[in-house]
């Protein structure tokens, strides 16, 4: 029976509609029997399908976040210019997830494998069976989402126009698996998991909680924490505060420990093996070759696990593709435009990349 | 009952003297009844007593890595020429400890919270009544030895003629305390941990290994994993191996999975808390503006938690001081000495320091 967690319901991540894929067979030999995608659509698809951007989501997010801070009237990426679907990735949550799945042979702890290319083959499913989307002007995703937009420029060069890959790698490295490593084991740890097949998120509260200690340190970085930048958001609970052990247990703490251990847990083994090289026999420069999409790669400068390096090394390997480094203090969690200057960069490089013809 | 560790014995460290301070109290309060400080000499005081160094010890260390890796014939630390005191922290294991402590009301669970001050003060008792040094040509230590370093050039300005920060700060920042509370909560949240009352360090295998996995990603860094650096580095079996994920287990698991958890935590907490300006009422700048020593700052260019910019930003405020980078792929953890480029420069810096008049 699946788990009611409010956190993952349209009053708390704002609409979306969910789209059936039918039965679905992973690459790693699971089968989801009735994938589905949860989608949320702005703006309207022109008349010769010419206008679509995807944007496929990260690691514990949703579209929410891509809706409220980066999707908007004068921005790069405009409604009225542009029909915009964002998608779920599959076990976030919304999308068919372990704590959600209405069929007993994948719930909670039976939830399959789930790869980044399972993720890219379901979006380009639904995109032309829903949509009759052939051609895409644009993917950009960050995070896993840049994982995805990286699998799509690669699988479907044909169906990319132009791909932007924010904070995230093409293929992941040992450096980052080790990191996401320690994040999935402070749940697994936590007695209360019982193996994923608890009652509640309420029963992991110790394990998501130390999942957001270790996302704090690897997630923001040293000047974000020492020059109190964070000293002006909002915690969840709508309040500021002085005090750097607050703001920690009162954002991050407070906000993973409302999410299931389970959908973290899943989407982490598959961040933690993103690899466009699969496609290629384990050969990047191969992968990277194929990419005809007119691409900006571009890293969080104070990034500590999906490090400008890494991002730079990739995108030399990219033909035509141009490094573009975002600025920001918060490092990886930028992505959450917590400074306007991250903002307008994006919104910069988004808008240039979209007005190159290709 | 002492618990019995084969790993805190002259047979795995190396020979040392423990030197009893007698009943020593602590800044916060607590009193260690008889405090014996484990100690490594290496070269003869000289008549006049001017040719001697301390080196304080870091974070799960010992004096051991000190004594392989940095002193020896020819070195900047160079025993035909000078009088080297590496002096073992209090509760690392060697000096008196949670796990060795003879005395039952300091023993395990029990054992007071002791801070960086304390080792400092202890320290100058020691050179004083035992080796009747009253100043030094040189104090060098890293990371936690980098604390301590900093807290005796602020302290006993009038001791201390030339100081070498490696790989650490005056201060301690609020994402170093993050990071090391994930590292201590590792430990912590193992049931085996019985709130500090184990009987063995065997019973928290599990966490000693979570915070080794933890240390794998914060100690390293990025290139160190994605370069396979590691590949020509002996595991504990004395054995190499082509697959990180193999090396993590059997190098850095290894190593930590043989250590005492008390001690971890007790060091730890006194880690996060380094702080100089304790001595000016939380004036960081008029601490470091105490400082007469000739003072070389060095950080790790790789280092991800005593980053480069953090260890300059204190440079800056103490006079007459020098910033020297140090180059390791291997990042906090270049202390090891992994790669030789590294120890040349430690030596180059040390040598010039040590030749420089004050």
């Amino acid at each position: 029976m699946p788990i009611d967690n409010p956190f993952y319901t349209p009053e708390m991540q704002g609409p979306y509609e969910l789209h059936s894929l039918g039965r679905f067979e992973l690459e790693d030999g699971g089968v989801i029997p009735d994938l589905q995608l949860a989608v949320a659509t702005r703006g309207t698809l022109n008349a010769d399908k010419s206008n679509a951007i995807l944007i496929p989501t990260w690691f514990s997010g949703t579209h929410q976040t891509w809706d409220q801070v980066y999707i908007g009237p004068g921005r790069a990426l405009d409604p009225e210019k542009y029909f915009i679907v964002v998608v779920n990735q599959i076990g976030n949550g919304l999308s068919t997830s372990p704590h959600n799945a209405a069929d007993a042979s994948i719930a909670m702890s039976r939830f399959p494998d789930v790869r980044i290319a399972d993720d890219v083959r379901a979006q380009e499913q639904l995109l032309r069976e829903v949509f009759g989307i052939e051609r895409l002007a644009l993917v950009v995703g960050g995070s896993m989402g840049a994982q995805q937009t990286w699998e799509w420029a690669v699988r479907f060069p044909d169906k990319v126009l132009r791909a932007a890959p924010i904070a995230g790698t093409a293929q992941n490295t040992p450096h980052d698996f080790l990191f996401t490593q320690t994040l999935l084991d402070a749940i697994t740890s936590d007695p209360g998991f019982a193996g994923g097949d608890y009652a509640s998120n309420l029963d992991v509260q110790a394990g998501l909680g130390r999942h957001a200690d270790i996302w704090a340190v690897m997630g923001l970085s040293t000047e974000f924490w020492k020059s109190g930048f964070w000293k002006n958001i909002p915690m969840l609970n709508g309040e500021t505060t002085e005090e750097f052990e607050t703001f920690q247990a009162g954002f991050i703490r407070a906000l993973f420990q409302l999410m299931d251990p389970n959908a973290l847990l899943g989407v982490g083994w598959k961040w933690q093996r993103g690899d466009v090289a699969r496609n290629t026999g384990g050969d990047l420069a191969a992968a990277l070759g194929r990419i005809t999409a007119k691409t900006f790669v571009m890293p969080i400068d104070h990034d500590m696990f999906f490090p400008v390096a890494d991002c730079a090394a990739e995108q030399q390997l990219t033909p035509g593709s141009e490094l573009r480094v975002l600025p920001s203090i918060a490092g990886h969690f930028g992505l959450f435009g917590f400074n306007p200057d991250y903002l307008a960069a994006v919104d910069a490089n988004l808008a240039e990349l979209l007005a190159t013809p290709v």
